[in-house]
Protein backbone atom coordinates (compact mmCIF):
# COMPACT_ATOMS: atom_id res chain seq x y z
CA UNK A 1 0.00 0.00 0.00
CA UNK A 2 1.36 3.24 -0.75
CA UNK A 3 1.67 6.07 2.00
CA UNK A 4 -0.63 8.51 -0.17
CA UNK A 5 -2.93 5.77 -0.64
CA UNK A 6 -6.50 8.00 1.40
CA UNK A 7 -4.78 11.16 -0.51
CA UNK A 8 -5.28 8.70 -3.42
CA UNK A 9 -8.41 8.47 -2.74
CA UNK A 10 -9.97 11.18 -1.76
CA UNK A 11 -8.56 12.39 -5.04
CA UNK A 12 -10.63 9.61 -6.89
CA UNK A 13 -13.60 10.60 -4.69
CA UNK A 14 -14.06 14.04 -5.42
CA UNK A 15 -13.26 13.40 -9.26
CA UNK A 16 -16.38 11.47 -9.06
CA UNK A 17 -18.21 14.70 -8.57
CA UNK A 18 -19.91 16.17 -11.61
CA UNK A 19 -18.00 19.04 -13.76
CA UNK A 20 -14.47 18.07 -11.47
CA UNK A 21 -11.39 16.70 -13.30
CA UNK A 22 -8.18 15.34 -12.03
CA UNK A 23 -6.58 18.79 -11.93
CA UNK A 24 -9.36 20.83 -9.73
CA UNK A 25 -9.76 17.39 -7.38
CA UNK A 26 -6.18 17.73 -6.44
CA UNK A 27 -6.91 21.00 -6.23
CA UNK A 28 -9.50 21.12 -3.20
CA UNK A 29 -7.84 17.98 -1.79
CA UNK A 30 -4.75 19.79 -1.55
CA UNK A 31 -6.82 22.81 -0.29
CA UNK A 32 -8.84 20.87 2.19
CA UNK A 33 -5.79 18.95 4.06
CA UNK A 34 -3.47 21.70 3.98
CA UNK A 35 -5.88 24.62 4.69
CA UNK A 36 -9.24 23.92 6.10
CA UNK A 37 -9.46 20.41 7.25
CA UNK A 38 -12.68 21.27 9.33
CA UNK A 39 -14.54 22.14 5.39
CA UNK A 40 -13.31 18.33 4.70
CA UNK A 41 -14.89 17.08 7.99
CA UNK A 42 -18.12 19.60 7.76
CA UNK A 43 -18.13 18.33 4.26
CA UNK A 44 -17.50 14.25 5.43
CA UNK A 45 -20.65 14.45 8.15
CA UNK A 46 -23.17 16.72 5.71
CA UNK A 47 -22.29 13.85 2.91
CA UNK A 48 -23.58 11.35 5.33
CA UNK A 49 -26.08 13.03 7.17
CA UNK A 50 -27.53 14.19 3.66
CA UNK A 51 -27.08 10.67 2.66
CA UNK A 52 -29.16 8.84 5.40
CA UNK A 53 -32.24 11.36 5.76
CA UNK A 54 -32.59 13.06 2.15
CA UNK A 55 -35.27 11.21 0.51
CA UNK A 56 -38.10 11.40 -1.70
CA UNK A 57 -41.59 13.49 -1.12
CA UNK A 58 -44.45 10.82 -1.46
CA UNK A 59 -46.33 13.34 -3.11
CA UNK A 60 -44.30 15.34 -5.03
CA UNK A 61 -40.98 13.57 -5.73
CA UNK A 62 -38.51 16.42 -4.21
CA UNK A 63 -35.74 15.92 -2.07
CA UNK A 64 -37.00 16.27 1.91
CA UNK A 65 -36.48 14.75 5.22
CA UNK A 66 -40.11 14.04 5.80
CA UNK A 67 -42.48 12.01 4.66
CA UNK A 68 -44.40 14.89 3.19
CA UNK A 69 -42.46 18.14 2.44
CA UNK A 70 -43.44 21.75 3.71
CA UNK A 71 -44.73 22.32 0.29
CA UNK A 72 -47.19 19.98 -0.07
CA UNK A 73 -48.41 19.80 3.18
CA UNK A 74 -48.55 24.53 3.32
CA UNK A 75 -52.45 24.28 3.43
CA UNK A 76 -52.17 28.26 2.47
CA UNK A 77 -51.24 26.85 -0.82
CA UNK A 78 -53.58 26.49 -4.01
CA UNK A 79 -54.02 22.84 -4.02
CA UNK A 80 -55.77 23.39 -7.87
CA UNK A 81 -52.93 24.05 -9.65
CA UNK A 82 -50.18 21.85 -10.36
CA UNK A 83 -46.94 22.75 -12.04
CA UNK A 84 -44.28 19.93 -13.26
CA UNK A 85 -40.90 20.98 -13.03
CA UNK A 86 -37.46 19.11 -13.74
CA UNK A 87 -35.37 20.06 -10.93
CA UNK A 88 -35.57 21.11 -6.88
CA UNK A 89 -33.22 23.82 -8.13
CA UNK A 90 -35.98 24.52 -11.07
CA UNK A 91 -38.79 24.25 -8.19
CA UNK A 92 -36.89 26.97 -5.85
CA UNK A 93 -36.36 29.43 -8.80
CA UNK A 94 -40.10 29.21 -9.45
CA UNK A 95 -40.41 30.22 -5.69
CA UNK A 96 -38.08 33.20 -5.37
CA UNK A 97 -40.68 34.83 -8.27
CA UNK A 98 -43.23 35.01 -5.68
CA UNK A 99 -45.96 34.56 -8.87
CA UNK A 100 -46.62 30.98 -8.27
CA UNK A 101 -48.70 29.94 -4.92
CA UNK A 102 -49.44 26.16 -6.34
CA UNK A 103 -48.14 22.65 -5.47
CA UNK A 104 -45.09 21.23 -7.64
CA UNK A 105 -44.45 17.74 -9.00
CA UNK A 106 -40.98 17.74 -9.55
CA UNK A 107 -39.61 15.03 -11.88
CA UNK A 108 -36.14 15.03 -10.86
CA UNK A 109 -34.69 14.51 -14.44
CA UNK A 110 -36.18 14.97 -18.29
CA UNK A 111 -36.63 12.17 -20.93
CA UNK A 112 -33.02 11.40 -22.48
CA UNK A 113 -33.60 7.94 -24.28
CA UNK A 114 -29.76 8.75 -25.08
CA UNK A 115 -29.20 8.05 -21.05
CA UNK A 116 -31.78 5.40 -21.07
CA UNK A 117 -34.39 7.48 -18.83
CA UNK A 118 -37.47 6.76 -20.18
CA UNK A 119 -41.19 7.71 -18.54
CA UNK A 120 -41.05 5.17 -15.92
CA UNK A 121 -37.54 6.31 -14.63
CA UNK A 122 -39.51 9.89 -13.97
CA UNK A 123 -43.07 8.73 -12.46
CA UNK A 124 -45.36 9.93 -14.99
CA UNK A 125 -47.36 7.27 -13.95
CA UNK A 126 -48.12 8.79 -10.68
CA UNK A 127 -47.93 12.61 -11.85
CA UNK A 128 -51.02 11.42 -14.08
CA UNK A 129 -52.34 9.90 -10.98
CA UNK A 130 -52.23 13.21 -9.06
CA UNK A 131 -53.55 14.90 -12.55
CA UNK A 132 -56.59 13.13 -12.01
CA UNK A 133 -57.12 12.90 -8.53
CA UNK A 134 -60.03 15.23 -8.58
CA UNK A 135 -58.69 18.47 -6.40
CA UNK A 136 -55.94 19.59 -9.42
CA UNK A 137 -57.48 21.74 -12.04
CA UNK A 138 -54.39 22.71 -13.93
CA UNK A 139 -51.08 21.46 -14.58
CA UNK A 140 -48.59 24.00 -15.78
CA UNK A 141 -45.61 22.61 -17.86
CA UNK A 142 -42.75 24.20 -16.34
CA UNK A 143 -39.78 21.44 -17.70
CA UNK A 144 -36.82 23.53 -19.44
CA UNK A 145 -37.18 24.68 -23.21
CA UNK A 146 -34.21 22.64 -24.27
CA UNK A 147 -35.24 19.79 -26.59
CA UNK A 148 -35.16 17.37 -24.09
CA UNK A 149 -36.92 19.15 -21.68
CA UNK A 150 -39.93 20.02 -24.70
CA UNK A 151 -39.93 16.67 -25.50
CA UNK A 152 -40.56 15.79 -22.05
CA UNK A 153 -43.84 18.33 -21.88
CA UNK A 154 -45.25 17.46 -25.10
CA UNK A 155 -45.44 13.42 -23.87
CA UNK A 156 -46.88 14.67 -20.55
CA UNK A 157 -49.25 16.80 -22.37
CA UNK A 158 -50.45 14.12 -24.77
CA UNK A 159 -50.95 12.04 -21.55
CA UNK A 160 -53.06 14.41 -19.72
CA UNK A 161 -54.98 15.41 -22.93
CA UNK A 162 -55.77 11.34 -23.08
CA UNK A 163 -57.19 11.25 -19.75
CA UNK A 164 -59.33 14.54 -20.77
CA UNK A 165 -57.17 17.35 -18.96
CA UNK A 166 -56.04 20.34 -20.70
CA UNK A 167 -52.33 21.33 -19.66
CA UNK A 168 -51.15 24.67 -20.06
CA UNK A 169 -47.11 25.86 -20.81
CA UNK A 170 -44.87 28.29 -19.77
CA UNK A 171 -45.46 31.26 -22.36
CA UNK A 172 -42.24 31.30 -24.61
CA UNK A 173 -41.36 35.32 -25.61
CA UNK A 174 -39.06 37.78 -25.40
CA UNK A 175 -36.89 37.90 -21.97
CA UNK A 176 -37.90 41.06 -19.72
CA UNK A 177 -35.25 44.11 -20.07
CA UNK A 178 -33.91 42.54 -23.72
CA UNK A 179 -33.79 44.47 -27.02
CA UNK A 180 -35.04 42.73 -30.40
CA UNK A 181 -31.92 43.19 -31.95
CA UNK A 182 -30.17 40.92 -29.85
CA UNK A 183 -32.92 38.36 -29.01
CA UNK A 184 -32.25 35.08 -31.12
CA UNK A 185 -34.86 34.70 -34.05
CA UNK A 186 -36.75 31.82 -32.71
CA UNK A 187 -37.25 33.30 -29.67
CA UNK A 188 -38.82 36.33 -32.03
CA UNK A 189 -40.46 34.17 -34.02
CA UNK A 190 -42.67 32.59 -30.71
CA UNK A 191 -43.07 35.44 -29.31
CA UNK A 192 -45.09 36.69 -32.75
CA UNK A 193 -46.80 33.38 -33.09
CA UNK A 194 -47.82 33.58 -28.97
CA UNK A 195 -48.41 37.05 -29.09
CA UNK A 196 -51.58 38.32 -27.27
CA UNK B 1 -35.48 22.76 11.18
CA UNK B 2 -36.56 22.77 7.95
CA UNK B 3 -37.37 19.60 6.28
CA UNK B 4 -34.85 20.16 3.77
CA UNK B 5 -31.91 20.89 6.54
CA UNK B 6 -29.44 18.13 5.60
CA UNK B 7 -29.69 19.36 1.80
CA UNK B 8 -28.88 22.76 2.42
CA UNK B 9 -26.20 21.46 4.91
CA UNK B 10 -24.85 19.25 1.93
CA UNK B 11 -24.45 22.61 -0.09
CA UNK B 12 -23.02 24.99 2.17
CA UNK B 13 -19.91 22.30 2.83
CA UNK B 14 -19.68 21.64 -0.81
CA UNK B 15 -19.49 25.46 -1.48
CA UNK B 16 -16.34 25.47 0.77
CA UNK B 17 -14.23 23.61 -1.89
CA UNK B 18 -12.45 25.76 -4.32
CA UNK B 19 -13.71 27.26 -7.22
CA UNK B 20 -17.62 26.06 -6.36
CA UNK B 21 -20.06 28.62 -6.05
CA UNK B 22 -23.45 28.33 -5.12
CA UNK B 23 -24.75 26.79 -8.61
CA UNK B 24 -22.17 23.78 -8.87
CA UNK B 25 -22.46 23.06 -5.59
CA UNK B 26 -26.33 22.72 -6.13
CA UNK B 27 -25.65 20.84 -8.81
CA UNK B 28 -23.03 18.30 -7.27
CA UNK B 29 -25.47 17.78 -4.43
CA UNK B 30 -28.67 17.02 -6.33
CA UNK B 31 -26.27 14.62 -8.71
CA UNK B 32 -24.91 13.13 -5.80
CA UNK B 33 -28.33 12.62 -4.05
CA UNK B 34 -30.57 11.98 -7.00
CA UNK B 35 -27.87 9.58 -9.22
CA UNK B 36 -24.92 8.21 -7.43
CA UNK B 37 -25.46 7.59 -3.63
CA UNK B 38 -22.47 5.56 -3.53
CA UNK B 39 -20.32 8.43 -4.42
CA UNK B 40 -21.61 10.37 -1.72
CA UNK B 41 -20.60 7.44 0.61
CA UNK B 42 -17.21 7.00 -0.76
CA UNK B 43 -16.47 10.74 -0.25
CA UNK B 44 -17.51 10.87 2.96
CA UNK B 45 -15.14 7.82 3.76
CA UNK B 46 -12.67 9.64 1.65
CA UNK B 47 -12.41 12.57 3.40
CA UNK B 48 -12.75 11.18 6.80
CA UNK B 49 -9.77 8.69 5.78
CA UNK B 50 -7.63 11.44 4.55
CA UNK B 51 -8.04 13.93 7.76
CA UNK B 52 -7.31 11.42 10.05
CA UNK B 53 -4.37 9.87 7.99
CA UNK B 54 -2.55 11.77 6.12
CA UNK B 55 -0.08 14.71 7.32
CA UNK B 56 3.32 15.96 6.13
CA UNK B 57 6.56 14.11 5.52
CA UNK B 58 8.73 14.75 8.70
CA UNK B 59 11.64 15.77 6.06
CA UNK B 60 9.97 17.13 2.96
CA UNK B 61 6.82 18.15 4.35
CA UNK B 62 4.97 16.27 1.55
CA UNK B 63 1.49 14.52 2.42
CA UNK B 64 1.98 11.44 3.71
CA UNK B 65 1.00 8.63 6.19
CA UNK B 66 3.94 7.71 7.35
CA UNK B 67 5.77 9.53 9.83
CA UNK B 68 8.55 9.99 6.46
CA UNK B 69 7.64 9.34 2.90
CA UNK B 70 8.84 7.10 0.46
CA UNK B 71 10.43 9.78 -1.29
CA UNK B 72 12.58 10.77 1.10
CA UNK B 73 12.73 6.68 2.25
CA UNK B 74 14.43 5.46 -1.05
CA UNK B 75 17.79 5.16 -1.08
CA UNK B 76 18.53 5.05 -4.79
CA UNK B 77 17.80 8.47 -4.86
CA UNK B 78 20.82 11.00 -4.91
CA UNK B 79 20.66 12.40 -1.55
CA UNK B 80 22.81 15.39 -2.19
CA UNK B 81 20.49 16.78 -4.43
CA UNK B 82 17.09 18.92 -3.07
CA UNK B 83 14.35 20.33 -5.15
CA UNK B 84 12.50 22.90 -4.05
CA UNK B 85 8.68 23.22 -4.81
CA UNK B 86 5.88 25.00 -4.09
CA UNK B 87 3.08 22.05 -4.12
CA UNK B 88 3.07 18.33 -4.21
CA UNK B 89 1.57 18.61 -7.17
CA UNK B 90 4.47 20.04 -8.78
CA UNK B 91 6.58 17.84 -7.26
CA UNK B 92 4.31 15.12 -8.93
CA UNK B 93 4.83 16.93 -11.91
CA UNK B 94 8.59 16.86 -11.47
CA UNK B 95 8.59 13.39 -10.84
CA UNK B 96 6.50 12.37 -13.99
CA UNK B 97 9.66 13.93 -16.25
CA UNK B 98 12.08 11.21 -15.21
CA UNK B 99 14.69 13.78 -15.38
CA UNK B 100 14.83 14.02 -11.37
CA UNK B 101 16.46 11.58 -9.21
CA UNK B 102 17.53 13.75 -6.17
CA UNK B 103 14.65 14.86 -2.99
CA UNK B 104 12.35 17.05 -2.53
CA UNK B 105 11.61 19.71 -0.03
CA UNK B 106 8.04 21.04 -0.44
CA UNK B 107 6.73 24.07 0.64
CA UNK B 108 3.08 23.39 1.02
CA UNK B 109 2.46 27.16 -0.87
CA UNK B 110 4.86 30.31 -1.64
CA UNK B 111 5.53 33.79 -0.48
CA UNK B 112 2.12 35.43 -0.21
CA UNK B 113 2.01 38.78 1.99
CA UNK B 114 -1.79 39.64 0.75
CA UNK B 115 -2.38 35.94 2.54
CA UNK B 116 -0.73 36.50 5.27
CA UNK B 117 1.86 33.71 4.57
CA UNK B 118 5.41 34.60 5.20
CA UNK B 119 8.41 32.55 5.35
CA UNK B 120 7.50 31.05 8.46
CA UNK B 121 4.67 29.38 7.62
CA UNK B 122 6.76 27.61 4.26
CA UNK B 123 9.64 26.31 7.03
CA UNK B 124 12.08 28.24 5.20
CA UNK B 125 14.10 27.62 8.97
CA UNK B 126 13.54 23.64 8.29
CA UNK B 127 14.50 24.01 4.53
CA UNK B 128 18.06 26.10 5.69
CA UNK B 129 18.87 23.32 8.13
CA UNK B 130 18.43 20.59 5.61
CA UNK B 131 20.19 22.17 3.15
CA UNK B 132 23.21 22.79 5.44
CA UNK B 133 23.15 19.14 7.10
CA UNK B 134 26.55 18.05 4.90
CA UNK B 135 24.58 15.44 2.61
CA UNK B 136 22.96 17.80 0.50
CA UNK B 137 25.24 19.31 -2.59
CA UNK B 138 22.78 21.37 -4.57
CA UNK B 139 19.58 22.90 -3.92
CA UNK B 140 17.35 23.18 -7.32
CA UNK B 141 14.64 26.49 -6.93
CA UNK B 142 11.49 24.69 -8.66
CA UNK B 143 8.97 27.11 -7.40
CA UNK B 144 6.48 28.75 -10.31
CA UNK B 145 7.53 31.00 -12.43
CA UNK B 146 4.66 33.66 -11.32
CA UNK B 147 5.19 36.83 -9.08
CA UNK B 148 4.85 35.32 -5.83
CA UNK B 149 6.82 31.82 -6.64
CA UNK B 150 10.10 34.22 -7.95
CA UNK B 151 9.71 35.85 -4.91
CA UNK B 152 9.78 33.06 -2.60
CA UNK B 153 12.93 31.85 -4.90
CA UNK B 154 14.68 34.88 -3.91
CA UNK B 155 14.10 35.20 -0.70
CA UNK B 156 14.95 31.12 -0.12
CA UNK B 157 18.11 32.11 -2.43
CA UNK B 158 19.45 34.98 -0.13
CA UNK B 159 18.97 32.61 2.97
CA UNK B 160 20.85 30.18 1.42
CA UNK B 161 23.59 31.85 -0.07
CA UNK B 162 24.43 33.76 3.34
CA UNK B 163 24.62 29.99 4.59
CA UNK B 164 27.67 30.11 2.06
CA UNK B 165 25.54 27.88 -0.17
CA UNK B 166 24.92 28.83 -4.25
CA UNK B 167 21.60 27.69 -5.05
CA UNK B 168 20.37 26.59 -8.70
CA UNK B 169 16.95 27.65 -10.80
CA UNK B 170 15.11 25.37 -13.40
CA UNK B 171 16.24 26.93 -16.52
CA UNK B 172 13.70 29.97 -18.17
CA UNK B 173 13.10 29.76 -21.87
CA UNK B 174 10.79 28.73 -24.70
CA UNK B 175 9.08 25.74 -23.89
CA UNK B 176 9.52 22.59 -26.26
CA UNK B 177 7.40 22.73 -29.40
CA UNK B 178 6.64 26.61 -29.51
CA UNK B 179 7.06 28.80 -32.47
CA UNK B 180 9.15 31.89 -31.58
CA UNK B 181 6.63 34.05 -33.33
CA UNK B 182 3.73 33.30 -30.34
CA UNK B 183 6.05 33.22 -27.59
CA UNK B 184 5.51 36.11 -25.22
CA UNK B 185 7.96 38.69 -25.15
CA UNK B 186 9.35 38.31 -21.52
CA UNK B 187 10.11 34.98 -22.31
CA UNK B 188 11.87 35.39 -25.08
CA UNK B 189 14.40 38.62 -23.66
CA UNK B 190 15.23 35.69 -20.68
CA UNK B 191 16.29 32.61 -23.36
CA UNK B 192 18.20 35.48 -24.90
CA UNK B 193 20.25 36.83 -21.79
CA UNK B 194 20.36 32.58 -20.84
CA UNK B 195 21.08 31.72 -23.98
CA UNK B 196 24.03 28.26 -23.91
Amino acid sequence: MSDTHSLDALVQALKRLPGVGVKSAQRMAFHLLQHDRPAAQALARALQQATEHVHHCERCHTFTEAQICATCLDERRDHSQLCVVETPADQSALERTGAYRGLYFVLMGKLSPLDGIGPNDLGFKKLFDRACDGVVQEVILATNFTAEGEATAHVISEGLKARGLKPTRLARGVPVGSELEYVDLGTIAHALVDRR
